[in-house]
């Protein structure tokens, strides 16, 4: 916090173009929200790949040509920095994805590994995600180069995605603690401390995971993780928005109908959305 | 049977090009497996769009766009008829979409509807489906104009799909006995005599759908009903490949990974998949 005052103090430097946000999806709005809270005088684009979703049933080079789509579809709208706020796409990409891009980029693995190896203090952690992420093993590199020691257990989810999609995320829906308790049953029998939930899905199924692991185990929120980071980025680098330039915006693009968008949007943010949205095409 | 042996006596007309068949992704391969069981001689150009999949999900404007994009495909390997294995794309397809067609062209829906009536004999007719199916609307349009009386009751079934391409097809399995029980519960109440599976995802679930509707409703497969009628219709027209042109080839083209696809491709067709499969880029 220190850094960031001093930084503004000494250069007073501001950016109110707005910050681009990309999923492949819907779940990209969990990061989106709390960025919204983080940064309330900031304008977002986000940009959701509705008529392509899902991607993490996709192989990694598909993964990778869709990003590339979205990231340059963004950077026609004059973003400040780009989040993928996907962890199919953050965990697939490769290193030089980002090389030759004129603005700072960030994914949710990063952010989130080091959340995790903060809360585990050296104990196990556990990773669930699509099986794209899981494939790619991204999170368990990550955390072994931050944490050498630390034992992780991964397990990809592949029902999470379409069951929040479904709308069944009700915490005594019967059909998801059936599917938490297959797929969770095994880090459950491993004792882990810490569980990232390595898809910007997952924060909606947060209760029912929670109830079936236990009040010892941590959740952590990839979303929430790349937001509170991008937050700090910013606000370091003197890339904030001016305090008098009002409060932020929304737009919302997307690859498929605005209309639907907008209904299962409310789901995610838990109000109806805010701003406008627009269909547009990509790819 | 007399007439396609009399008009193969009359015109001993013969069309070696292949059957061009297309679905969002591994749904058709179950009328794919139809198709080579009924047609052993004819070659068969399959084409999967794995890379956006699922249809089922997606609204009606995407549907259409990516039906267009299958069908230039296909009609790129100079096929002699094309079949929409798909339920989605058969339901929202508009009546025009085949004005300009150079080749004939089928969906799953009509002769559904056809075997469904024939069937149910004037008695209570059940559709499940994909939502953008049951949104359309299109299978209780045409039953109502085959059997204006016929009661028709229809159920979207979301979880299906990716239940199907979890793997979670066995007929034990809990999740997939969970969710068919929440799906068709208000269809078993109103006492059903048939059921169509509108989707050719479907027949993978039929043990645990027939299993809960009990032995008093006829399933309805939609792709079979496709290829009953795609084998009529080449034999009516003197379109059916030579008899000394040797057996039929399969060509399998996907939009997404080549590899996975031939993996799952197996659960669908009960046994290793035969033929070339490629990757293409689509739309």
């Amino acid at each position: 916090m220190n850094i960031q005052q001093n930084h503004r103090v000494s250069s007073m430097k501001y950016d109110n173009r707005p910050i681009g946000v990309f999923d492949s999806g819907l779940g990209g709005l969990t990061a989106f929200k709390e960025l919204r809270r983080l940064l309330p005088q900031e304008d977002i684009v986000y940009f959701g790949d509705t008529g392509r979703l899902p991607y993490g049933t996709k192989s990694r080079e598909t993964i990778i040509r869709y990003a590339s789509q979205d990231v340059d579809f963004l950077l026609q709208h004059q973003v400040k920095m780009i989040i993928a706020a996907c962890g199919t796409v953050s965990a697939n990409i490769p290193k030089d994805f980002t090389k030759f891009l004129s603005v700072p980029f960030t994914g949710v693995v990063t952010h989130t590994c080091a959340a995790a190896c903060a809360a585990a203090k050296g104990g196990h952690i556990g990773v669930i995600a699509t099986p794209a992420t899981i494939r790619s093993g991204a999170y368990e590199k990550l955390i072994h180069s931050l944490s050498p020691e630390t034992k992780v257990t991964s397990a990809p989810c592949p029902l999470f995605v379409p069951l929040v999609e479904s709308g069944f995320i009700q915490r005594d829906n019967p059909v998801t603690r059936l599917v938490v308790e297959q797929y969770l049953s095994p880090l459950r029998c491993s004792g882990i401390d810490v569980l990232i939930l390595g898809c910007t899905h997952y924060p909606l199924l947060a209760d029912v995971i929670g109830d079936y692991m236990g009040e010892s185990v941590t959740l952590i929120d990839s979303g929430r993780s790349a937001a509170l980071y991008a937050r700090d980025f910013l606000s370091e680098q003197g890339l904030l928005a001016s305090h008098d330039k009002g409060p932020g915006t929304n737009h919302f693009y997307v690859s498929d109908s605005a209309e639907d968008f907008s209904k299962v949007a409310s789901v995610f943010l838990g109000e109806a959305i805010r701003g406008e949205v627009s269909r547009v095409a990509v790819g």
